[in-house]
């Protein structure tokens, strides 16, 4: 017994998909047998066109509809901070909290040697530029105060905060007046105590506040 | 910041297939992203033929590339004996294991009240004439010896197969010469007997062999 063509190829595509296995891909591609071919068409039309329709914005390398994106040429954001993120949905997570008003900078990726992913296969060097730029005479001026680095609390989000933080102070001309932060760490919320671990309650102890 | 309209629609697309909530709809429509355009192209084509290169079998109702599909139509297999099965993917699963040889019928569902499904929305009037016209003389003559019901081990999936039992015996003029049998029922291969519920247990009791 064969699965008919049109259909064991749909099951390819859905595997190639993270975190969809064979069985998953299965069943999804045995349920669109079952949906209306106008949501078939919508659904083939989307796909197509998600790479043609969006642009990475020139400055903060997010994913958007124009070039600069819809933050990056907001007026009404702080100009002075910038966010670094890994990925655009870190950033749509980050908006939907709707705390943070300054600008971003998606790098696309983090530093990882076991996947070949070097500092210059992400959008480091576009992060740096950026900066210098804003101040033609040397250093990173004023426009510029704070860069924030969110990148994820893994060994290699780390790593690349790491990083980006040692290249940001080589290339600041006054020492210093760049203030550059990393995420506060600890217990979030809603979390319980008796199931955290270890690495998490010594960075909350360490992150500890007056009252 | 507004998700660009190209993403947005992808993501509501991947909502509503099953088992893919609003965050793995996200992550998957972000990843496509990432992905070459003759993979996206691959895709969307493959969804939109997804039912346009299929057709449903007229005889056993399986989805397939021809009519009748390539079961029906293969001369070598045992025309004696009728599996029945709620949707395609659980043909698939028998003809993966490789021991049943027989003819299939595909209801496409199972009786279900609460989804308002009844015995007239599934194929269960096309199994019974497909019995019946096996022998213009009335009876189910010497075609079909045997239908398997093996429909799941659900509420509605052991309504259907009880409906389908009962519906077979009222049409069959001659008397018990249909033998009408359902999967059998008990532990599973690989299974842990301290972990199996009452239900399973009582029935694997009912169903021991002599060895």
């Amino acid at each position: 017994m064969k699965i008919p063509k049109a259909i064991s190829s749909t099951i390819e595509s859905f595997e190639s998909l993270p975190g969809i296995g064979p069985k998953t891909a299965q069943r999804l591609s045995f349920y669109l047998l079952h949906t209306p071919q106008t949501y078939l068409d919508n659904f083939s039309e989307n796909i197509r066109n998600i790479k043609k329709s969006t642009v990475l914005c020139s400055v903060c390398k997010n994913v958007g509809e124009s070039d600069p994106c819809s933050i990056c040429s907001d007026s009404g954001r702080d100009s002075s901070v910038i966010l670094v993120v890994e990925q655009p949905l870190d950033l749509v997570a980050f908006e939907r909290s709707g705390r943070y008003k300054g600008l971003y900078h998606v790098l696309h990726g983090c530093i990882n040697p076991l996947d070949n992913i070097g500092p210059d296969e992400i959008y480091i060097a576009d992060l740096i530029s950026r900066l210098t730029e804003s101040n033609p005479h040397g250093g990173y001026g004023s426009q510029i105060a704070e860069v924030i680095i969110a990148t994820n609390p893994t060994m290699e989000g780390e790593a690349t905060a790491m990083y980006i933080s040692k290249e940001l102070r080589k290339t600041e001309k006054r020492d210093g007046l760049l203030k550059i932060t990393r995420l506060g760490m600890g217990i979030p919320t809603g979390a319980d105590l008796e199931y955290a671990d270890e690495q998490t309650l010594n960075q909350a102890l360490d992150g500890r506040r007056p009252l």
